[in-house]
């Protein structure tokens, strides 16, 4: 190959030039900035490819499996699976790890209704969608959170079938937690036995285990399949997931793929194996102490972010161990620095690990120093 | 963020190690491995995330859309799309992009029946069991390519359903194309009006328009949309691929699936922002022309390795067109030192852009050396 024109050159410095400065000023995105791969550089150089299932042998050996291993493994472990019975990939990010769960789901109870709430990601009605299962959808109560009460009375009126439940574990906006344990007691005083618990964490999954007090979102607590995203709280230059399940599920999903005459159990073939390595790296560096510390930090940030809106008058707060701080509407100069999402009237500030106090006085003074202008309402793309 | 062990270090120096043997040394797979990137690594350094439709607004700035675009338009006109109806997005590899066709064509045809070859990619199948649409297999000629009068006879007793064909240019074991205006030629005999065609262009979609004699499979011969990796046979560091499709199909589309309040048309919602730019910055280095004489360059590799063969006495042979060259199931020495794929009774070499006379001198020179022992067959994973 030869080089690119200085055209193109130019281009480029100014692509880097916008994504840095894009990148230094949000603070609306569940997105890590602070990750540093350049040691893996080197990898770059190379065709990697995951293809297939990360447990299972391959004849492409340019691959990263062993790592994906150790990832799917740690989260097994925080997610309090069962060491003899998890299994799982690191996908392209949340929605193929949701779209996995509900795959698996289906695979089960071909016959089966799907619940989930008003405040779950746009993506899971995509993916139900192309899986073509019939759902309903559940009330939000006024923290985000999912109405139990009419969760239960919808599934009484549909005992005759299976039930699919997709639990969100830290909603796109309000950061609310849909309790496990309570849809468990639900399913289990309207003896529903068939039935699947997926949890979307994609973001809170991360630090889920060290919320004090606990909120019921694990395996232990009752769920089937867990999905996370890896380029959120942890970080990544590109989109990642993680879909942990039980062994189990897996198998039975397995042997109902063997007449295609294949060992694939993924969904994307052909995968990704840089972002293991990246996973793998951050998690080799932080552990899981590094992890929880990168929670608190989070948690005192948001903290202090609420606090300092309350005390100019603005009315902010916080989801119980969330790090997603929800304020009214913000004018418009501010939404656009900020790169601010709004949904109806609310905004909010995700206090990512990177976040600082210094950013959010800034933030604070901005407001303060803006003039009232607060936009009307539009279509985002939500993360 | 600290650093990682010094076992950790270890350990990623032998996976560099690893990988850079293994992919020294593969002739069986459709993967180039003659990329330079280097260029691009600063990029790493940011959380590029190409969210959503890539020829809307989008509100996350961290991304690049504009180059994804620029990929785009450069294949939809190879593809000789409509310059004012073609839409499209960079995608995770062939499987998704495969995904997306058949997704399409079964949001406008809901009733249909889906009609592919045995030879087409297995992760096809997989994606009509996600999607839940009945299908049927047709019978594939000996040279791989689909059987014309099987495939009139099915279609003619379903003649009340509307068709969905999925066409294979490039096969994976043979390289076999499918001939679009034969199919759409039989369409038109059994007055199937309401129809759809997806073509699977994995591998010899980035070169399609070059082959001559010319087998038609683009839009102008009547495709709906067509799916190509990036990977294969321009390179990447991590799968990738690209969907083309009528803008107009895209748009039914975006109105059927507008009642969730997104204007995300994409299936992935998160999406990789780095392998577009991998993508445009090997089309800027290429062009149109660079891209042709990639493939010169592989065709007569191809012709010299089939020749080779043929004088020490092996059947090799080769599709028109193709870069890949048929040959019995080598001996199992062979077969691991140069990474071969093989089912039933056949193996191939696919002479990629990075593929030499002397790789072909050595590979010829191990047939001759090796002792006879040819392995048992086995289940494999394909690209």
């Amino acid at each position: 190959m030869n080089t690119i024109s200085n055209t193109a050159k130019t281009r480029l410095a100014s692509l880097k030039h916008n994504i840095e400065e894009a990148r230094n000023s949000f603070l609306g995105y569940p997105v890590s900035k602070d990750f540093d791969y350049d040691e893996l550089n080197p990898f770059l150089k190379y065709p990697i490819n995951n293809l297939g299932d990360p447990f299972e042998d391959c004849t492409y050996k340019v691959q990263t499996h062993e790592m994906e291993r150790e990832v799917i493994g740690f989260f097994a472990k925080l997610f309090r699976a069962n060491p003899t019975n998890y299994w799982g990939y690191v996908t392209n990010g949340g929605s193929e790890s949701n779209l996995y769960g509900l795959y698996l789901a289906r695979e089960l109870y071909p016959k089966a209704m799907v619940y989930y709430s008003e405040s779950t990601h746009y993506s899971v009605k995509k993916n139900i969608h192309l899986l073509n299962i019939p759902s309903i959808v559940i009330r939000s109560q006024e923290n985000g959170e999912i109405d139990y009460e009419d969760f239960e009375n919808t599934v009484r009126m549909n005992r005759h079938k299976p039930a699919i439940v997709l639990t969100t574990f830290g909603t796109t906006m309000k950061e609310a937690k849909d309790d496990v344990s309570k849809i468990k007691n639900i399913l289990k005083n309207l003896a529903i036995q068939d039935h699947y618990i997926h949890c979307d964490a994609a973001l809170a999954g991360s630090y889920g285990a060290f919320i004090e007090p606990r909120i019921p979102f694990d395996f232990k607590d009752g769920v089937d399949s867990i999905s996370i995203s890896g380029h959120k709280f942890i970080g990544s230059p590109m989109p990642c997931g993680i879909i942990i399940t039980k062994r189990s599920n897996r198998d039975r999903i397995a042997t109902g793929i063997s007449y295609i005459g294949s060992l694939d159990t993924t969904i994307t073939g052909s995968r990704n194996g840089h972002s293991p390595l990246f996973l793998w790296y951050a998690l080799k560096k932080l552990g899981m102490e590094g992890l929880r510390k990168r929670y608190q930090h989070s948690l005192e940030t948001a903290e202090y972010c609420k606090n300092k809106l309350n005390e100019i008058g603005i009315n902010a707060w916080i989801n119980p161990g969330a790090i997603t701080v929800v304020l009214p509407k913000t004018p418009f100069e501010v939404k656009q620095k900020w790169q601010l999402a709004t949904e109806s009237d609310i905004s909010h500030v995700i206090c990512m690990p990177n976040v600082t106090k210094a950013q959010i006085d800034e933030f604070i003074y901005d407001i303060v120093n803006s003039k009232e202008n607060v936009e009307e309402e539009e279509l985002v793309f939500e993360f």
